[in-house]
């Protein structure tokens, strides 16, 4: 199946979004109401440079929600589970937010800026309706809006030579989700070390999005002697890594528990944060799904099953398929989703239904990340 | 530009998803996190049959929200500036939403269903996390869920005839907005005078997702003597008639007045509602911005601008064009969006800067909706 996307003002458009088409992006998908680039249309290569060189993505989608004023780091703490210790600026965190009913909304990464002022980076949901919401009713002293923040990722085990080479040697010295802000031919942005990949790599979180057209220009430049490519947040090699999709992997009922993210919940902090309660009761009550892998047998699969895919023990539904693939590295296919904790044990048998050809095939259940073969 | 749109389990499929497949759809986009059908090939004929005779859309994506419980009432009378004064069951409403800035968020119908619960029947965002925040911090009994419904809508001229066959001809005496529940063939729905034009038209508000099938193969028989075919909501028949697209129209500073739903705000109301003392304060200062119709000189545009066009007063810029395109029926090319107060007047004209080898064009402002030639 092949169908267009309609391109319009009402979808929002990256500030490298011309550049993306230049450089041959065949397909889109919409995240956050804007244009996502979702594949160049070689698949094989794009991975190829993801594992062993070095793609840059346009990821400006995953955009900021900044809260700023003198509440703003109470209304922090007080959207996520996570107990927080103390913010230093420069360094992110990763911070799952909830609703009250404990269920979870996003899975943003938090950077502090300033004493009054951080961003959320954010996934797939309007982050900023309910913050708004609750900072309101709340009567919190923070602004909130989506300031001009738009990242493009660098991605792959040569991505630090890269941005070394763009920045200096001083980018080999970011943690993990440290980022500094800083300019490039006078391009104001901030380096982090973070993306949607195991791989390594940076994202340039370009803070002028009338100026991006030139820093994908200097980034394809500078990555030249790197064979640096377009690519995409990769479908085969998320599912490899085991990285959680916020919306293809979770429902309107998933908690962090069963996603593999409950080590962010803390619920022995004694300050209050939203869905405390709930995440309580379920904590104690015990978690009735998990998030896992699947080694599905037979003739390799193409990427992308179309619809959530049916698992089951003999006839009953018991979980669901959310993204699956061949994967080159794990040599079988693969794919992750949530299952009844019953069938939750590494090297459980269970049927998937595709919705193909394949029919039903068997796979066995697998812990995350896969084992690279 | 053409360019394909990734399909996989992230994006939620419609009930009608197949069946739009069998009958040619050719684009989708994305809207509350689902695929949205945008066209089936052929502008001209879907504006014909809109116009002058019936056509069925896949509308979906017009997602409800179930306020559900003793406070579901009291929750939708705080969410809306609108005075809604007594509630019927059987009577939609339209019912702007706006944040505690009196930014508009969303702009719903709201479906009594019963004493205890009613349903949203929303645009493009996020109002159940908005409203989840809002009951929750409130301490309002109400639970909000996402129930199984999916509207299809059959709509132009004809679709009456198409609907009361179906149905029998008590639905010719609903009013606008007004909807009833039933069945046909067993498949249980609601029937409500409604749809995303100005020609006329219902809405099916199919309640059980797995008979979408069913659901679309008994309209599209029952439309065979009015030759019925598929369609989407319209992107020209909605600028003839100054219909707002919530997110290609607005912006994170759009209120009410701006947009044409002043009349929807009741300062004078008792009680509380969100961004009350905001829109006070806004309609005391004054409105900044119009939204209003541009007849624009020319040869006819081809239909979708791809960005919003800058609008501009000598080289001042003014305001922007969200929607273009020719119009059959204007005899004109014609467009929609926002402009500052003091250029809003009918008859002032103005600069449009396109995007495309059209460069600048002379357009004169219009009331909305145009008047058809």
């Amino acid at each position: 199946m092949s169908f267009g996307i309609a391109i319009g003002a009402r979808v929002r458009k990256s500030p490298y979004f011309d550049k993306t088409i230049e450089d041959g992006v065949s397909a889109f998908s919409v995240y956050n109401h804007m244009y996502m680039p979702t594949s160049y249309g070689d698949a094989a290569a794009e991975y190829d440079r993801l594992i062993n060189g070095v793609a840059m993505w346009d990821v400006a989608v995953e955009r900021q929600v900044s809260l700023k004023g003198s509440d703003a780091e109470k209304l922090a703490r007080y959207l996520t589970p996570r107990e927080l210790g103390a913010l230093n600026i420069g360094q992110g965190r990763y911070v799952p937010l909830c609703d009250h009913r404990g269920t979870l909304i996003n899975d943003p990464v938090l950077l502090p800026l300033s004493e009054d002022e951080c961003w959320l980076s954010i996934a797939d949901s309007d982050v900023m309706l309910f913050a708004r919401a609750i900072a309101a009713e709340r009567g919190y002293n923070v602004s909130i809006h989506e300031p001009d923040v738009s990242p493009l990722a660098i991605q792959g085990p040569k991505a630090v030579e890269v941005v070394a080479d763009l920045f200096g040697d001083w980018i080999r010295g970011l943690k993990y989700f440290g980022y500094r802000e800083t300019t490039l031919n006078g391009i104001p942005l901030h380096v982090a070390r973070s993306g949607w990949s195991k791989q390594g790599g940076y994202e340039l979180y370009l803070t002028d999005g009338s100026r991006g057209g030139e820093l994908w220009d200097l980034v394809k430049e500078a990555g030249k002697p790197y064979d640096i490519g377009p690519g995409t947040p990769n479908y085969i090699e998320r599912l490899e890594s085991g990285l959680v999709s916020y919306g293809a992997d979770t429902d309107d009922f998933t908690n962090p528990y069963e996603i593999g993210l409950g080590k962010f919940v803390s619920l022995s902090r004694e300050d209050d944060f939203i869905g405390k309660k709930a995440l309580t009761q379920i904590h104690a009550d015990g978690i009735k799904r998990q998030f896992v892998g699947y080694k599905i047998e037979g003739e390799p699969l193409s990427a992308g099953n179309q619809h959530k895919l049916p698992v089951k023990n003999n006839e009953s539904h018991v979980g669901f398929v959310s993204a699956s693939g061949w994967s080159p590295r794990v040599k079988s296919n693969i794919g992750v989703g949530l299952i009844e904790a019953a069938f939750s044990e590494p090297g459980t048998k269970v049927t998937i239904q595709t919705d193909t050809s394949d029919g039903d095939l068997t796979a066995t259940i697998s812990k995350l990340p896969f084992d690279i073969a």
